[in-house]
C-alpha cells in the first residue's frame, strides 16, 4: 500500500513506556503512517537515537521528535494519540479537536462521565468538562459502535481493563451481585511510568512484593463507573494494586458473589453453564479475548507483547464464591494496543490490523 | 559456650530450600550444635560440597550428609527437625519420638487435629493419626505455652503463617466476621521446593504472574482450623495463591468484614482504635511481629532473611471493609525460622536466640 | 496472498524455546504457511493448548503437533526446520533431503566442515559426514550467495553469531591479529533449553552470576572454523560463557589486538577510520546489523525479540587493544530469526520478510 | 558483653546501599556499639523508619539519623566509617582524624598513593593530598599488618577487590606476565548506588545486559596501582564492567598469560601445581578466601550476604592462557564487610567477628 493512501497519525508524548509501545505498534501497522512524534525532552533527536530498537525500521532513522505544537500536529496527522500525564492531555485535546483531528487519549482525562467524580479522585477541577459528554470510553469489546463514530476516545487504564472486561458480562447477565466486588491486582513496574524515582529502582523492586495506594486508588473511579453501567445501578468495589518485579503484565484476581446459591451438584452445573454462556455471548467472537478452558489459568507471560486478555474462572462450592482471573500486558491491551484497536475501528480498518 | 553444653540437633532432609535454610540458622545459633544432616541424594558429601555458601563455617567442612537412620539420629541429637515432603515425615516422627527425641516437623503431617480433614485435603489416610492429639501447632505467637512442653511440634506452613497471624487476633476480639474471609497471596518460587520441574524453570517464572491451585489449595485446611479456633466457630475461607518471580517472600492481602458498621467519622475512629488495641494486645510485645504504623505498607524485601512478619491494615469507608496486609520470608518465618523459634521455646533458650 | 501461493514449511521439534520462537516467526510470516509441527511429547495437541500465546492466531487452534515422520513431512512441506538436539538432527536431515525438501537445521550437526573436529568437540562420530561438504553455514551476512542455492543450511549457534559477525570483517581486512582473541559472553537462561534440570530453576538462576563450560565449550569449534576462514589461517580463541538471569539475550565482549600500534593521535585516528570503513563495507547495507555510533553501547534489551545484532567498539590507547561488544537475542538472531533469514534468501523472498 | 566495654562506632552517610549494609553488619557485631548514623536527607528519623528491616533490633527504634557534624562525631565514636561519594569523604576525614578518631573510608578518596593519578582518573585535584601517604589500603589479605596500626583506612572498591585478590599472588610469584591482563566484570545494580536515575530503573535493568564505562573506568587506577606493587613493575590492565540484573554480586573473569609455556602434559602438571601452591600460600589460611576445587566455579549466589571471595582457575592448553574467575558480594566483601574486617584488625578483635 502506498504511503499516500495511509492514514497519517501522530503521538504526543512518545518517550514514556506507553508512548514507546505506541511507536512500536504504529511503525508496524500496515495502514497508517507515523508522521510526527513529540517530546519536550528529546526534541530534535531521531527515534533511532532515543530508542535504538527502532533503528532498523526506515522511519526510525528519519523521524525526529519535535516540540509539541497543536497547529503543526493538526496539519501533520488525521489521528493524534496523547500519551501524556493526567491533567496535561486535556490541554492538547481541545485545540486538536478544533483543528479537526480525531484524538485518542491514553490518560485518565476523559474517562469519567462526571467532573465531580474526577475531582473527588484526582483532587483538582476537570480541565475541560464540556468534552466529557463527547468522549467515548475506548473499550472496543463494550463500546465498539460508539467508537466507530467518535472524535475523542478516552482509552482505558490498565487496571480497569483487567477488571471491567471480566466482570461486566456477569453483571449485565445478572449472574453476580453488584455488591462486595473485590479486585486484587499485580502490576509490572512499567505501569509506574518512566520516572526517575527511588521507589522504582531495580534494587528497590527486584525481590520485592508490595501493595500500594490502599484503599483508594484513582483507577477505582473509572472501574466503578463502567461496572455501574453494566449493573444498571451503583457499584462500589474494593481494589488493591501490588507492585511486583516484572517489566510488563497485570494479573487480576476477582472475588464475586454469584446472585444465587449453588450448593447442590445440579445448581453448580447450571450456574457453570450460565456463566459459560454469558462469557461466550460477550466474547466468543471477540478477537482479543481469550477464554481459557480446561485447567488453564491466566499467565502474564502468555499475553506479553500481545493485545489479548486471558480470562479464567472457578466456582468455589466451599465458599459460595466465584473467582475470576485475568491477565493482560499493561502496555498493550492495558494501554497502547487497546488505543490502536480503537483507531482501527474509528478508521474502518480491520480491528486486528497491526495487532496480531 | 563450650560445645559440650550445647544442645545437639539434627536435620532430616537437609537438601531442600527449607532444609538449607535450617542449616544456615542452626550453624549460626549460639546454643545448639548441628550434629547430623541427612540426605539420600547427597549422603557422604560434606555440607561445603553441596552448599558452597557454608564452606567458610568450620562445621561446613566437617559435617557430612548421611543416609537417614532413626536409630543413629536418636543417638546423635536431642532435637530432630524434619524437612521432608508431606506423608514422609510421619515415618520418621514415630521412631524418633520413641527414641526420646523432640521432633519439630516442617511438613503438613501433624498440623491438622482431624485425620478426616487431612484425608479430605491430602487425598490419603493419615499415616499416624494417634500422634495428632499429641502434636502442638508451632506458632509461638499463639501457642507459646504449649510449645514449651511439647515433644512433637507441627511447624506451620508459609501461607498459613502469613494469614493466621494477621487474622486470629481480630477474630478473637470479635472485631471481624468469621464469614467471607478472603486471602490473596503471592509467593516466591522457593515455595515450590527444589524440584526439577518445567513450571519452575527460570524462563517459565521470570516475567510471569500466575495464580495456581484455585480454589482448593491444601493449606486451606490448617488455615481454617486455626481461624476456627480463634473465632470459636467454623470458618471457611477463600484463598488464592499466586506464583511471582522472586526467590523468597509471601505477600498476603486479606479482605475482612468488620463486625459493625463505621459509616460516621466517630465510628471509624472508634473501630480504628479497637483494631489497634487488639493488635497491640496480641503482638505489641512479640519479638517477631512488626506492626507497621503511619503510611508504611508491608514489603517482602524488608523481611527477607529475617524471622519477622510485617502487618499493616486499612479500614475502607467506601466499601465498609477492612484490608489487612502481611509480609514474611517464606523460608524463615514461613518455615525454618519459625521452627527454630519453637526450638528456642522448647529448650528454654531466649526466644530470639540465633534469629536476630 | 492466498495460501495456495505460500510456501509450505514445517518444524521438527517445535516445543523447545527455539522451536517455539520459530512458530512465532513463521505464523507471522506473510509468504509461508506453517503446515506441520512435530513433538513427541505433545503429539495430538493443538499449538494453542501447548502455547497459549498462539491461541489468537487462526493456525494456533487448527494446527496440531504430530509425531515426527519424515515421509509425511516430505509431503507436507517444501522447507523443513530442525529444532532438535545435537546428534538427533542428522537422523532427520538425510531422509528429508532425499524426499526433496530443503532443510534448515538449527542444531550443530552440520556446522563444521570437518568430521574430526566434530568428534573432538562432541565426543562421538559424526552421524552423516557425507553431508558436511553439502551444508552451507547459514550466516547470511557472510554466505548470502551460498545460501541462495543451498538445500541444507546449518544455522549458526547463538554464541558464534555474537562473536563471528563482529570479528570476521576485522580479520578479513587484516586489521587485527588472528592470535590471542578473547570472547567473553553472557547468556540468558533460555540458551540452556527447556530442560527440567535443577541448575536452571528460577531460584538457582535468579540473583546468580556464573561462568560455565570453561575452558572448552563446544561452540568454540564453529567459531574457530569461521574465524579461520576469515583470517586465512588457523585461529584459536579463548571463550568464556556465563549464565545470567535474563530470559533472552547474549552480550559478548571481545578483546582483540590491532595489527599495528596506535600510540600517537594520528595513528589512533587512522586506525579508527580503517575499522569504521571495514565495518561499513561489511555491514553498512545489511538489514540486520546495527553499527552503533557516538557513545552508544550494545544492550540486549534493544534487540530482544528482533533479528538484529548491535555492534560497538572502542580502541584503548592505554592497553593498545580493541574492545568490540555485541548484543543479540539468542533465540532470534542467535537461532530462529537467523534461520528464517536464510529461508527468505533460499526462497527468493525479501530478506527481511516476516522479520521486521 | 556490656555496652560500656564495646567500642563506639559511627557511620557518616548511612542511607546509601553501602551505608545500609554497614548498619546491618555493625548492629549485629558483638564487640561494637553503633552510636551515630548521619544522613542529611533523613536527619531526625529513626533507623527503623528509614529502613524497616532494622525495626526489630533494639537500636533500630532508638537510633536517629543526625546531620553530619564532625565535632559531635568525634565525641560519639572512636571509629568512624565514611560511606560518602568520592570527593566528599576527604572533607570529613581531615577533621575526624584531628579529633582523634580512626577513619575507615569506603570512597575512593584515599585509595591511590599518587595525587596525579587521582587527578587523571577523577578529573579534579585531590582534596587532601597530604593524607595519601598516611592512608592504608584496606585489603586485609594483602595489608593486614599495616591495617593493624592505621588511623586512616582506604577501603577498596568492589571491582578492585574482585580483581586484585585473584591476581596479586600470581604476579608476586612470577607465574603470570604483568602485561596484557584483561578483567571482564559483571556487577549487580546496587553497585550504582541508591540514585534516582533512569538508567537504573527496574524496567531499564531487568532483561538488560550492557557494558559501560569502556575503556577507562575510574577503578582501573587502584587496580593498576595494587597489581603494580604485586608485580614490582608497572601494570596496565584492560577492564570492562557490565551491568546485569541482580541486586548484588560481582563476577569477574580474568585472562592472564602464564610466564612460561605448558604445551606438554608434564609442563601443564607442573604449572598447575605451582599455581595451586601460590594460592594456598597466599590464601590457604585466610578466613574469607574460598579457593574452589574440583569442578566448582564461582557463583555470586554462594557469596551473597557474606564477606567471602570465591576463586577458581583453569589453564587452557589450547590457548596457552590462564583463566581465573572470582565472585564476591559487592556490598559486603566489595564494600562494607571488608571495611568491618579492617575494623576488626584495627581494634584487635578476632578478624571474623560479626562477619560469619
Amino acid at each position: 500500500m502506498s504511503d499516500d493512501r495511509k492514514v497519517k497519525v501522530a503521538i504526543v508524548g512518545a518517550s514514556g513506556y506507553s508512548g514507546e509501545e505506541l511507536v512500536r505498534l504504529l511503525l508496524g501497522h500496515p495502514l497508517v503512517e507515523l508522521s510526527a512524534v513529540t517530546s519536550r525532552q528529546y526534541a530534535g533527536q531521531t527515534l533511532a537515537r532515543v530508542f535504538p530498537k527502532f533503528a532498523n525500521h526506515p522511519r526510525g532513522r528519519d523521524l525526529r521528535f519535535t516540540e509539541p505544537n497543536c497547529e503543526l500536529l493538526g496539519k501533520a496527522a488525521q489521528i493524534v494519540f496523547l500519551a501524556l500525564p493526567h491533567g496535561v492531555a486535556a490541554e492538547f485535546a481541545v485545540p486538536l479537536l478544533q483543528a479537526g483531528c480525531q484524538v485518542i487519549d491514553l490518560s485518565a482525562d476523559f474517562r469519567l462521565r462526571s467532573a465531580a467524580v474526577y475531582k473527588d479522585f484526582y483532587a483538582h477541577d476537570h480541565p475541560a468538562p464540556e468534552l466529557l459528554a463527547k468522549a467515548v470510553y475506548g473499550m472496543p469489546e463494550l463500546y465498539r459502535a460508539n467508537i466507530a463514530g467518535a472524535t475523542l476516545i478516552a482509552s482505558p487504564g490498565c487496571y480497569p481493563t483487567s477488571i471491567i472486561l471480566p466482570v461486566a458480562p456477569l453483571l449485565k447477565a445478572g449472574l453476580v451481585n453488584p455488591g462486595g466486588i473485590i479486585a486484587d491486582s499485580l502490576s509490572g513496574v512499567s505501569g509506574a511510568g518512566r520516572k526517575a524515582e527511588l521507589d522504582y529502582l531495580f534494587v528497590e523492586c527486584n525481590e520485592s512484593l508490595r501493595p500500594y495506594g490502599v484503599p483508594k486508588h484513582r483507577h477505582i473511579s473509572e472501574i466503578e463507573q463502567e461496572l455501574s453501567f453494566a449493573a444498571g445501578r451503583p457499584v462500589i468495589i474494593q481494589f488493591t494494586p501490588h507492585l511486583v518485579p516484572v517489566n510488563r503484565g497485570i494479573l487480576t484476581t476477582l472475588y464475586l458473589a454469584p446472585a444465587r446459591h449453588f450448593a447442590s451438584e445440579a445448581e453448580l452445573a447450571e450456574l457453570t453453564a450460565e456463566i459459560e454462556r454469558a462469557y461466550q455471548a460477550a466474547y466468543g467472537s471477540q478477537p482479543f479475548v481469550r477464554l481459557l478452558d480446561g485447567k488453564a489459568l491466566p499467565d502474564t507471560k502468555n499475553v506479553a507483547g500481545g493485545n489479548v486478555i486471558e480470562i479464567a474462572w472457578r466456582l468455589d462450592p466451599r465458599s459460595g464464591r466465584l473467582v475470576v482471573m485475568s491477565a493482560i500486558d499493561n502496555l498493550v491491551k492495558g494501554a497502547s494496543g487497546q488505543a490502536v484497536q480503537s483507531m482501527n475501528i474509528l478508521s474502518g480498518f480491520p480491528e486486528t490490523a497491526g495487532l496480531l
